[in-house]
């Protein structure tokens, strides 16, 4: 709801999640000496916290050998975080009093809030008042809470989390048990934790929150968001550029198919556009994933390493064993990434230090790894060409060796991946040690080549951010190429619902888009008046907003070159509306490559842009892409490149440019007239006279800037 | 290049690799007292072998403790297998003394064959004629050897392998490397090998074999497949058919991009079309994979249960957290799976174990696993619309009580996989436990998806089996519709290549497809009359076999109405050709959503169809779909089923009836005529009088049965 923050802001919101994450003091309110009970589990769980713990209960005096307070007021000092383990009907009170006694902040593990119906979404938004009132930070409620093992605050009832081990990886989910469930996979693959948090209803502490904290905190090297319902988009967003400006973030949001009724039960939140969700994720600077095992895999490789950014990363492939070398090298192409020639230099270097027999190209395939092992990999990484490298080797006898040799050389190595098949003991041993090296080390071809996609598209989003920000530090008028003539065309026209098509067309130029020479026509005179000034043959369609199918009910009548043609498409068109006909006249155009191109309002992300192929594309073809918007000139460029080969090179390459120009032109319109509620351009033909929209569907809402748009970029 | 084997063929050559994969007796040919030497390594690694060891080194007498021989010919008896590990140039001699001594088997663990060129390749061939002229079985060369842990049989170099404990899962992979990394992948999910091969060049032993072996060993419980290229895919296909009738198959085929030269120097094979591949595999009964770690998971799940035969299962789906729950939830319906809603009576069952906040439709959301987590799991399993259960919950103390509920309740249950995060020495241990109990443990939701997505494909596949012998039980002639007719047609052209459009559209004519009246004309006096007797508009084409791009080349004059019409259409068309031109006079076919139908053949699999929306969807639009012919009827059905939602719906369901049908007849007419090399029926256009096929591309080889085809079904 509320826009970007200033910095002032932000920096007092992290200063607020201090007391929250690093407490010095904890009141556990609700507290019991039956370890069966949730207050009890969390005084067990919280016996390794080093600072003061009350536990807060009106009937004891000691709770596991502690001091018991019978409520937050009279503890010896303001706790600063204060763990509430209380059924929902007490919460607002304990919280009421925790603001009354200074305590900082409060987890709400309860569950029974806006997940559960109207009576607790009420109780939620009283907490929510309370919260912006008081100043009190609130996490939850509906969360198993939060792990800090470098301040060994375990603040959930799960046992096992004091097995946890500090580290550098940070888990922001939005739910409790997919924060636990991360943090548990996350320690298998032989990592530590700086923070592993469930956000929950997020009745106060939100993503946003999380991110600026952990982007501040020098203990986090990477992050791991695990999101649901997103409420603000575009505050996520912000938050997620000013976290991988620092450091890598990776994204994986729930709701790929139509969940809609069980999520809406789980944290009453909306689930949304997926693919949505993905691009906003991805324009904003994370790594998206689909899944949980690649969370924690990108998450875990990118708190390990990070290539230097770049559109095309160049990756170097090494295998002591041709079989998985093969499977990474397949992997490696299905995902495009490049797998450049090596240079003449490297080749030959290479050539001195393998047998003939081996396979000499990129890959490198060495046979069984020798002495030679790591003197290869040096004179790959050395190449100009490679970023990163991807490496498989068995663990054999000669392999251990290898092991040592790649922690001791791994400074002199480009961003390295590790692939190793053998006993799952000593993977796990060498892992951790070759990870503080900078070396990630997998134990599948399949998961090296997805950890160096990770690393690849981390490189790639880098690259497109920088290549924002030279855009932004550049001549600004060209970030919003036509908005000011578009306005003078739209001023006046708010409050109409569907512009006709003849309107939504003068908008469409003043932003720079062709479009066919037409009349609109009144009467029938009109019409036989615009026939003989326009070239033949011309186009008869019915003008009339309300009409958005026109070529459904016959309101479109093409081919039209004589008079005798003519007078046929007045009474085919007219016979198409009941009340009095208007008409747009225009010159038909060629024919060409049909494209789509539009844009609508997401409820969470706000503007968006899709483009795609038109004709029966539109209906069984591959889905549209989709951005957010405003798009940077090379976001624009990205998107438009993104569509099928085939079809860009049907389009050629100047009307292929020509659409990341209009692409822009439309994310700017949409970006900068918040009352543009929809527009779409269908079809947009690539003709020999470059792209022309023939049709154009723009709808406003009915008072300017009172739309679905809930926060502007 | 061999037929389908006959049983008594099948059941000889499974008695040949008993002595290859269950020997009494190894020799070591090129034994050494060096562990650091490959005959060292190998002593080394076999010392777990109960039976006879003989190593055979010229100039020792005794080597690890055991008599020395100079060659195989001179131990106490005939060896049942010789590991060879001399070099290349040596192989030939020592399989000829291995013959002539009765050795059974024989590894070759060496490489510098077929992938190594020319020389390589020839060397080959002569160990090729050696096996088929003595009858000694041989595996490799170029592979790492196989282990065969309940014969402590560890016929490799790699040292790790003996820790590979015996279980129920069989590996086959073309690679050595990958069948070792995936043996190990194995082991971490706590399962034991019933064998694990490498096949590499697979000059006699092959898939097949190795397959029908494993289909007869009850130690086997699933088998996976690593496939690089497949030099025989019908005999791949035959045995796969044999095997998946008796226990899951699952397959992974490299080659999803384009990574021809390194394969070919890999194994000298070449890699093949992906998607054919994928579509044969299936079709013969496997359940296909696309990476190592889903092969592994996928034959780890299936060696644990298998649900029963169904076209379309339905899952239900209990969670303990519901954050996880979702996650999964959402896995089951981007897989397409079914998630049914339960019975009333299940409903009831359930809300009287429940407190009233929880989700209690499917999936149901019980909250933390309490007492009655078990009962639920029981109410929804004994629903009748629910074949398997996907369970998630979180280790907990409860949850430990849960995993002994478990164990004990599990032949209760509907095959179960069970998602669990948590610490994960915790989770090995349990996993073993349940797997014995049949269920199957997996810690990552995702990962639990894809598991149940496995077993869903496990039961789909065995359905359409079970369809296809329903179908074949039943009126023979339906399964080759119209093939008689072609037959008729095709003879005498035979020997022409392309056959012209009125040729080709005949054969489709004869085989049940709709076509345009038309008439053929030599002469423009022809195409008058034509024109007088057909109704208007017609078409005026080009009649012209090795004119393939008709339209491209001015060749097709559309919409001819009128007299003066038709005359430049004959000038027009007549200019497209320097020979003398001949034209097709066709009835224009009203508009209509556009397919395309063809076949070809694969030079792995033999004949194949594809079928996809036609028009720009070629070339930009989804990609085809594939499949091998012949197609039952249910296959039929089920490959247009897989085209795009929204053309099925815009072709509706008689339309979608009746392609389904002319897939059926065009892969009967492949099948049975090998003399058919390519059929394009581009495009089918789907009218209100049902499917016209507008064009009509028929190539025919040569000379007959010369073609690629090298194996008929």
């Amino acid at each position: 709801m509320s826009p970007v923050e200033p910095p002032a802001q932000a920096e007092m919101t992290r200063r607020g999640l201090t007391r929250l994450f690093a407490p010095k003091s904890i009141a556990v309110v609700g507290a019991s000496a039956d370890p069966e009970k949730a207050g009890g589990a969390l005084m067990t769980v919280l016996a390794g916290f080093p600072g003061a713990i009350y536990p807060i209960n009106r009937s004891a005096d000691m709770i596991g050998g502690k001091t018991a307070y019978p409520d937050v007021d009279s503890t010896p000092e303001p706790a600063d975080l204060a763990i509430v383990a209380v059924p929902p009907s007490a919460v607002l009170g304990v919280l009421e009093q925790s603001a009354h006694a200074g305590v900082g902040a409060a987890v709400i593990c309860t569950g029974g809030f806006a997940e559960a119906g109207e009576e607790g979404a009420a109780l939620q938004h009283q907490i929510h008042e309370l919260s912006r009132r008081t100043g009190l930070r609130v996490l939850g409620p509906n969360t198993s809470g939060f792990v800090a093992p470098w301040q060994l605050v375990h603040a959930t009832f799960m046992p096992g989390v004091a097995e946890l081990r500090p580290g550098h990886v940070a888990i922001i989910a939005q739910s409790g048990g997919v924060n636990l469930a991360a943090s548990f996979m996350t320690a298998q693959r032989g990592l530590g934790l700086s923070l592993a948090v469930g956000i929950g209803n997020a009745v106060d502490v939100d993503f946003a929150d999380v991110l600026d904290h952990v982007a501040s905190d020098p203990t986090t090297h990477a992050v791991a968001l695990h999101l649901e319902g997103v409420a603000d988009g575009r505050r996520l967003m912000a938050a997620i550029r000013r976290t991988a400006a620092i450091k890598p973030v990776v994204a994986m949001k729930v709701g790929r198919s139509d969940i809609g009724e069980f999520a809406q039960s789980h944290t009453g939140a909306m689930v949304g556009d997926w693919a949505v969700a993905k691009a906003a994720l991805e324009q904003a600077g994370a790594v998206v994933v689909e899944n949980l095992t690649d969370l924690v895999d990108a998450v875990a490789v990118l708190s390990t390493t990070r290539m230097r950014p770049g559109a095309r990363s160049g990756i170097g492939i090494v295998t002591g064993q041709a079989g998985p070398g093969l499977i990474i090298t397949d992997a490696l192409a299905a995902a495009g990434i490049d797998v450049p020639a090596l240079l003449p230099e490297t080749k030959s270097v290479i050539e001195s230090l393998l047998p003939p027999l081996t396979y000499q190209a990129n890959p490198v395939d060495t046979g069984r790894p020798g002495e030679t092992f790591v003197e290869i990999l040096q004179a790959v990484g050395n190449d100009p060409g490679i970023d990163g490298m991807i490496v498989y080797a068995l663990q054999e006898h000669g392999t251990r060796d290898l092991v040592e040799t790649l922690e001791r050389d791994a400074h002199s190595l480009p961003p390295t991946v590790f692939v190793t098949g053998g006993p799952g003991a000593e993977i796990a041993s060498q892992r951790a040690q070759l990870a503080d090296k900078g070396i990630w080390t997998v134990d599948a071809p399949d998961r090296g080549a997805f950890a160096m996609d990770c690393l690849v598209t981390d490189a790639r989003v880098r690259h497109l951010h920088a290549a924002a920000v030279d855009e932004h530090a550049g001549d600004q008028s060209t970030n919003r190429p036509g908005a000011e003539e578009a306005a003078m065309q739209i001023e006046g026209l708010t409050g109409h619902g569907n512009l006709d098509e003849a309107q939504g067309k003068a908008v469409l130029q003043a932003i720079g888009f062709a479009t066919p020479r037409r009349v609109v026509c009144d009467e029938t005179t009109d019409v036989e008046a615009a026939f003989v000034r326009l070239a033949k043959p011309v186009v008869v369609k019915l003008l009339d907003a309300e009409v958005t199918h026109k070529s459904a009910v016959g309101g479109v009548h093409l081919n039209v070159s004589t008079e005798a043609d003519l007078q046929v498409a007045l009474a085919a068109t007219g016979a198409a509306t009941s009340g009095t006909p208007r008409w747009l006249v225009e010159e038909q155009v060629g024919d060409g490559v049909e494209l789509i191109l539009g844009g609508v309002r997401d409820g969470s992300f706000g503007a968006t842009v899709a483009l795609g192929a038109g004709g029966t594309g539109v209906e069984w073809g591959q889905p549209p892409i989709v951005r957010t918007a405003p798009l940077t000139r090379a976001g624009a460029e990205e998107a438009v490149a993104s569509m099928p080969p085939a079809l860009l090179d049907a389009m050629g390459p100047s009307a292929v440019k020509e659409l990341a120009d209009l692409v822009h032109r439309l994310g700017a319109l949409l970006a900068t007239h918040p009352e543009v509620r929809e527009i779409d351009v269908n079809p947009l033909r690539s003709t020999d006279q470059g792209l022309v929209a023939l049709d154009a569907v723009i709808v406003l809402d009915d008072a300017t800037g009172a739309g679905p748009e809930r926060n502007q970029p």
